[in-house]
């Protein structure tokens, strides 16, 4: 909630601006409407042969659960470019990212996730980075399906398996 | 850029949060930490039969450009339902989404944006919102192609016409 405006720092009062249809945070000194929106997650499915690279968060929400390597995009990155970084900061992995894995929206979050399917260069090796507690490589049989963060994990990891070997890489979306 | 706390009012710093690894506004009172985020675009390529809805612009950026009925994604809303209620507001347009058309990182102006395949319900018919100057259908011959508002209208518009009639919709994906 945008309690004070960022720009003049002066309280703002909620109402719903001219020509707009839902309530906005509107400065009362200086007039200036401030938009709040979802925001973009960034991630991949890395395959090293036919394991695939996962993350124990050690951060809240769900610490002590395994994801897959993802974060929130930042202000001028190219989404592939944000799911490497995210991999890099969080399991010191370099990733060749193939194409677009999963799109999914999610409302009651405000965000949209979008997963790439990756290559891992296993020689640059993989370690846990500040956020994670630790990393590994898993056979999807061995893939800890009951202790995963987050149901978009699951998901990206299910399509991946069944997409990976596909020429072209037809993307999960779900946006409805 | 936020200069003054949005929850407590109080002017912000710049600096590199602990852990962090980029500059952030951070309260010099309160310490809370405010992130700007890359914000997601939702819009639609909507046939009547072999027409396309395009809507002219009545606000800048490229005002009096021809565009495709798109708009900033809004909290707590699919991407789905904000891009139909974006060519609601646009073009009184009533759409059938029909699939993922098109996803463009754009890094330049901080947006990811959300194309759909869509159809137009006719009989509903369209006229223009507050936001556009005329609404219009067109052939692809008649796409007026040296006026289009932005490169992702023509990149989408181009696509459209390739996947249309395709089984399996494959997304146009620019995400590098």
């Amino acid at each position: 909630m945008i309690a004070f405006c960022p720009a003049c720092g002066t309280k703002t009062t909620l109402r719903t601006p001219e020509g707009d249809n839902r309530e906005r945070a509107v400065c009362t000194a200086c007039g200036r409407i401030h938009y709040e929106n979802p925001r973009v997650v960034v991630g991949s499915v890395a395959w090293a042969g036919d394991r695939v690279l996962l993350c124990r968060r050690a951060i809240d929400p769900r610490l002590g659960f395994w994801t897959l390597p993802a974060g929130f995009l930042e202000l001028g990155e190219h989404a592939e470019e944000g799911a490497r970084r995210e991999a890099m900061e969080e399991a010191t992995a370099t990733l060749r990212l193939r194409g677009l894995l999963a799109v999914y929206s999610l409302p009651h979050i405000s965000q949209v996730q979008l997963f790439f399917l990756a290559d891992l260069d296993e020689e640059a090796g993989i370690a846990a980075g500040p956020e994670s507690l630790e990393v590994g490589l898993f056979t999807l049989d061995a893939v800890p399906w009951g202790d995963l963060a987050f149901p978009t994990v699951a998901w990206a990891l299910q399509h991946a398996e069944k997409v990976r070997r596909e020429a072209v890489l037809v993307p999960d979306v779900r946006t409805r």
